[in-house]
């Protein structure tokens, strides 16, 4: 199986184009784990496939590194995008492609005739416990809401971006937060029907945050799109910061604009790392 | 820059062919660093240059993650070994070596005509410390030789393997020690004027231990075949097993034969995962 590997600001994953392998009759859940495994397979956050769409120019379909699906990554979402203008899968700069959490339209960014990111809009934020989804009264939001774990007491936002999110404010550097301990207990409260994505953030200025993240079926990671989306609408709605931001990320940078049409942008790197053939069976 | 990925029970690499690419010139500790990292770069234990040899068939010189260079590798070498042969660059099943702890002599295993695992010849073990190296009178050995971390003594075996180790035989389940914590403070011991591997290994019957690591310059690694065999010579040396066992390790299985004639034979598996073309300026 050809194959091409990415990273957005470090959120890597390895791209399948669906037009040309054999997709169908896949068990894509042992694809995923066996493939993004970082000793025996070729290793990733994700395993992407690209895909024929009826409503849209092209499907994404990403599957975690634990075998699940992902309803949408914003990281993958700017390496697709780069991945199908480059393979002249498309001559489009701004494609649609179709995701479990709906049309997502990324358009390449150029500088000096290059392709020097990719701004990806990434829709509209949702508030409702309903939605998110969050236990509660569903029309409810979910602001300042708290979660105890190991006797401490954490108090997040929760925020839709396609996927939920559970974002928390510290006052203490986030580069301290053991993610691994804390994050799956988050991730797994009972507050979460569909479990949640964890973000942690520090607010460095008004236009610049710090977050780390901890992702629902991958665990940690460098960075996560839709989660630095959810921790800049979390900031601007709770009045810690302006709409649009720069975030710093373990993996690199993203900038976030929540639009006066409510729809909210992510620009950021797309770096195709390398190309190859993986040889097991799968 | 083409290479070929491959694991020897987890262990895994980053082989590149040193007379088809040009490797003079590289600055190999940077490229060891970005080529092994996970997320921006291919992802493995160890980068290897396979090279002309004045001495033996090829050179092998291996960069750990970290941009040091290993004297040897165990699992390297069976990877090595099979790639050499399948990749058509010799036609001897036995090649020798050249490496940075002297000639290694790993030879193809055949099971019904197709390669079934490697064994590798991994020379005589060493235990006087001045060879270890381990500080203290260097003609004396260095058995239950006490190293205290956070406030517990830990009794290990000094082994020379072509690279210092450090093996630790515990009652309690080796799955649960803390290796990231406890393996650093030990590698850098005083005691070890060139730091060690170190290995801490529970005995499960005469021939069958179980083994985890924590590699010099590495980090946790699934495997270590020159750990491996230093696990296997110290359990005979102190009478805890006999000179013939199978090894689990967290990677997959590895077995060992110190023979009469003091040499340590290492047999286990190299599996190809997949080929490719390193995209970045390195």
């Amino acid at each position: 199986m050809q194959f091409s590997k990415w990273h957005g600001a470090g959120n890597d994953f390895v791209i399948v184009n669906g037009f040309k392998e054999k997709v169908a009759g896949l068990d894509l859940a042992a694809a995923g784990r066996l493939v993004c495994d970082r000793h025996f397979g070729v290793g990733a956050d994700g395993l992407v496939f690209v895909l024929p769409s009826d409503s849209a120019d092209f499907r994404m379909q990403i599957i975690n590194s634990d075998g699940s699906e992902a309803e949408m990554c914003g990281n993958a979402t700017r390496c697709v995008a780069r991945y199908l203008y480059e393979q002249g899968l498309t001559d489009k700069t701004k494609v649609t492609l179709e995701t479990l959490a709906g049309p997502i339209r990324p358009e390449l960014v150029f500088t000096d005739g290059k392709v020097s990111g990719v701004r990806v809009d990434m829709g509209k934020p949702r508030f409702k416990r309903g939605e998110i989804p969050m236990s509660g009264p569903a029309e409810d939001g979910a602001v300042n809401v708290p979660v105890t774990v190991d006797g401490r007491t954490y108090y997040g936002i929760g925020v839709n971006m396609g996927n939920p999110h559970f974002v928390i404010f510290l006052d203490e550097d986030v580069r301290k937060v053991e993610l691994p301990v804390t994050g799956p207990k988050i991730e797994t409260d009972a507050l979460f029907p569909r479990k949640t994505n964890v973000e942690f953030a520090n607010v460095l200025s008004r236009g610049e945050l710090r977050m780390r993240v901890w992702e629902r079926g991958a665990g940690v990671t460098l960075a996560c799109g839709t989660g630095t989306c959810a921790t800049v609408v979390a900031g601007a709605l709770s009045g810690r910061c302006d709409r649009t931001a720069q975030v710093h990320l373990d993996g690199g940078d993203l900038t976030i604009e929540w639009a006066e049409d409510d729809r909210v942008f992510m620009t950021g790197p797309a770096v195709e790392v390398f190309r190859g053939e993986f040889l097991l069976r799968i």
